[in-house]
């Protein structure tokens, strides 16, 4: 019976989070020198889509699933290109191996907990298998990121369910994208702040090429928090190693580009390094126990690679190397606002073992800011 | 009720395949230059353990799983260092960013199907969670490989379980391991012939080290067989490209490369690299669909690394790099037997969609071993 | 005769730049968390030592050499752990295979231009050949890092020689390291101001270890500049894809990351992945044509591998994984802080085809730190 | 004075060389299943060129260059896709950590003796700065590849200069390709006998794609030698660890793999590792000593990349994935059989400190075919 009250929990629950919902560029905080998309978020990559299914149940569960469609339809037909970056490795990211041999990706993008991996894997394994023309298919590499939400969820519980990923596919939507703590961010924690789902995108000009960038990330790490550059952490003697945050430095971050560029799997892989730099500049260190990855995927229509092609040869467009670096500044953007949104949209949440963890004080945050004379008006 | 009586199922298969265990060595094949351990198994190296569930039902499941301990213990508390080379990634091996980055393995390595790489995850991490001294464990990092027995099994029906798993893990043995149409070899077939786990090792003299390499493969993949250099793929005119597998080339090969001797996570990795070498001595090809994957540990009691640990510093005894390489030789030739004794312990298998299978004629290769007066007596 | 009079031309040249040596520490400007050691240079890693050949000729000539030697003794005969992460690989570091294949370092580092780095290899052939003990080497992997000095130096006469790096090698010293326009830093430049050489370090306090982390940079790349956070490039429209500098995003930078820390090569490579993390902080991009290129290398004792060994085995002591992260932490400041100190001791300059590339204007800089209100006192 | 007569020299000792040129083949010796090209040489693959330069001198000096040009014309301003695959990296191959980031190669690759690796790459930079066309380069990615040559050589001497390598490049020819003691192989031992230069090739039939692969090999590596099978080392008693060899089973193999398939870096990549597997197939182990390379690349038209593009898009023909397991095993068994070309093509050579190395005998190798009636008329 629970499962079938779940949407409405999930409805609940992501109301709650969405009025809430101002993001750092609605503070006056601007990340950057590139203008981002209309929605400032993945979405913006035209075809994206993004869902989540956010499990809230009791004092003890604190967890759920975010998707992210490279596009409406077939995957495992079409696939996209796409590539991997290891920022450090201690996750469980599965799929990997497979997006750098081949240098595509045949699923959904699935993030969810740890300990909720393999069940997302078999979630996307059935979705994969049940799809109109895939009747013979036989082998499916799911694509499946995690951090670790052990701190406010019973994670060991192993709460994520089949159906829960399922859910979160299948109601994955273009336009604007829930942030903070919703889907697989419902529980994470971020420079010892409430952390989750973030995204922002980087709308080139057009005589950088006119491509979009988009990501999306599950932030859950640690280091010395600066927001554009503003010491936060510092400031407020809140980082790692720091006194009160000595044991919480672990940690992830998983992180999603999407871009309409047509780039290849090693420019993607290239791209996916420089998301990887915009971590950095949020203060973020890849400590021992983090798994930061970054999956990069392009939608560009004539780099689809069809799973039963017709010719032996396919034609295709592809950008110039040289032309990649003002896609890789955009990367590097807007995976560091998307962090910042990350934190400025999650909010309060007190979880298993009666653990909670406080919302980045944006209040605060302004405060600082102004001190630095940093808010744009 | 089915899974009552699956035990008894398991039972009677393993008996008949084992009554017809005679390997290469048997029969007087003997490939390389190095002797074997005393079983000729990767269970030579002192502590190594392996289990295998063989799932064989109705007239379309052949599957099933095959696990490698380490050694007999909580993994997780004392991790051993371990390495992954991929030959070629077209494949779910899970755990291998982890493994990569850490250095080090933390579960028992398992093998089944494509398609239940996912469920095995859930029992490998149910196996950890549970065992004694992993109470606040909230994070495993479980290694699954697998090769795609979708010909002769029902492999979409999904049919490995949780208690399949654990069942492999939990009935791991040293000593004889069984070969052939075991475990997760049930349903695999290679070079057009029926394949499934074969294993082998090498003891290298007293002057060379005096440490043992053993390898356990799971075959399932193509090319042009040749057998201790016999040219058996040519001979029959069955190979890849040739008329009959046209479109049977691609498949998987798993090996995993279990050493007493104390190399770190680097010469770990060196190490698997030169177990791909032994898979391209029996003909192998690593063509565009194999999963070729190695993972290769050190069960070197000073290596073991604690979860939780004293002190900062490990004192550690390393072989040095200039004394790798008769380890390296050690590889390829117990991964090449490994391989060969897989086809070698083989029965006929028959099973979804009637597909049949043959076994590698053993008396037409010996005809050939005699034509080619290789023989050793 | 004209190499005879260099040494005195270099010692104006360095004269003169090290009397306007004054660091982004000396402004107080305080990047990170951490403490510096004594000299806030590379060189606190004791017997750590570095060496410039600056090359100043004529109105073309605007070239040099650094060079970074581990300890004081023959590198060959006891290599020191080491690794290599490549950040963007448009470069032309000598040396990478070998390094992460063994683990070790057997030559000093040298860093140059883009196309002296042939004839700065013959010349750590030559030095090595030559080194007593050393008579019957007959391999040796020079690693030889580089920029493209090209804007300001006449990169195509090739004007660096042998000599030029053998001084490099044969004056490094310890204690406080000359910065800006000088060894390899000559005529580099950096978000379109005058980059050179620059170094840092960090100190950690004894929980966290007490180990030291030192870092030198060849600086020679673009980006979006922010100093400690201020986001300097934005201020003055002066960056990457601005109109100022489209195409002058290109550029390099060598990073060498030495420390105490008994790392082996694995964590090495981790901690120079760090490195470049620092790199992203300052507002890098790693453009298509940059060279970004880490190199990081223990000095720790038990680490030293004897070319010539007397036991198969070696007894090391290993820092554990989950004691690097404070050392992550510092890899990510002492770089941040290398690449400043490269900007706030270069000094104009003008070279080949009359091109002129200005030094970071300090009062501007300075001026803006208090705009912000980001002065420490 | 003594450059002068070089040429003539040279010309003396390839004479002698291509008297005996009897290569495996012409014994009736056949590796593999697929028919090689017209010449069974690397120089199959339309367009690409072989020089070598042979420096055999007084008692000591056996060295030399190889040169393999991708086409004729100016690589530089229409570089070719290309990939590198590390083996084993205790080797000096200079160019690696560009061509991997870019994916392509813009000079011709240049063979030497591990210590003319940096004089070679000066000459490559001088060939590619002089060429017309190529006035303002400032950047060359010189591919220069090595093995150790000082059993045979007197290494330390660095006897090969700038000029030697140009004229490797300059008299590169297509056709026929000379094999055994020539350019970088003139020094060489492999298994214990006379190493050096080889060549083969493989034409697919037009079903599976009519693409030529070709590989070209300076071998200088240890093992346990097989040849097509037989197992002449073992047979002989002279392997890596037999009391013979015991000091001398490292050194190197270089190899270069051609296609004109159109292939883009990441399928490179894969088709150099399966170069690798095509020496494991002669008996090679990748010793710890060993410098195993590969690079590959294709030369297909459409996939030439411009150093001076015009339009930010390129339109390229690319083979699917699918279409690539051909093309592994064609270099499998290319490169299988270059090895063994250049141990039949290879002849007793006296050098350095009288060290006499001595050809495959190959009247013994014949007998053993026979004896184990593998010879096909």
């Amino acid at each position: 019976m629970l499962k079938k009250l779940l949407p409405v929990i999930v409805f609940i629950v992501c109301a709650q989070a969405s009025r809430a919902q101002q993001r750092a560029r609605d503070y006056g905080i601007r990340i950057g020198v590139m203008a981002p998309g209309k929605w400032n978020a993945i979405t913006d990559v035209p075809g994206v889509k993004v869902g989540h299914t956010t499990i809230v149940r009791g004092d003890s569960i604190r967890t759920g699933v975010t998707a992210v469609l490279p596009y409406d339809g077939n995957i495992f037909q079409q696939k996209v290109p796409a590539a991997v970056f290891t920022g450090n490795g201690f996750g469980k990211l599965a799929g990997t191996t497979q997006v750098q041999e081949l240098g595509n990706l045949e699923t959904p993008i699935v993030l969810t907990n740890t300990l909720g991996v393999a069940t997302a894997m078999n979630a996307v394994i059935e979705y994969t298998l049940k799809q109109p023309g895939n009747e013979n298919v036989q082998s499916v590499n799911a694509v499946v990121g995690e951090t670790n939400d052990g701190y406010l969820n019973d994670i060991r519980g192993q709460h994520v369910t089949k159906n829960d990923v399922l859910a979160a596919i299948q109601q994955a939507n273009s336009g604007a994208v829930k942030e903070g703590c919703v889907g697989a961010g419902t529980g994470t924690v971020c420079f010892g702040f409430k952390g989750g789902i973030g995204t922002a995108s980087r709308a080139l000009p057009v005589n950088l090429g006119g491509y979009t960038v988009g990501v999306l990330v599950q932030s859950n790490f640690g280091g010395v928090l600066q927001i554009d550059g503003v010491p936060v952490g510092e400031e407020w003697g809140k980082f790692a190693f720091s006194n009160q945050l000595l044991n919480n430095v672990d940690g992830s971050c998983m992180i999603v580009v999407a871009t309409n560029a047509p780039l290849d799997a090693r420019n993607l892989q290239r791209l996916a390094k420089r998301a990887f730099m915009g971590l950095a500049k949020t203060g973020g260190i890849a400590s021992n126990g983090s798994g930061d990855y970054v999956i990069a995927f392009s939608t560009a229509d004539s780099l689809r690679i069809p799973h039963n092609y017709k010719q032996p040869l396919q034609q295709v467009s592809l950008l110039q190397n040289e032309e990649t670096s003002p896609l890789f500044m955009a990367a590097i953007e807007a995976t560091e606002e998307a962090i910042i949104n990350s934190l400025f949209t999650a909010t309060n949440t007190t979880g298993h073992k009666g653990h909670t963890v406080e919302a980045l004080p944006i209040d605060k945050v302004i405060a600082l800011f102004k001190k630095y004379n940093r808010l744009q008006k």
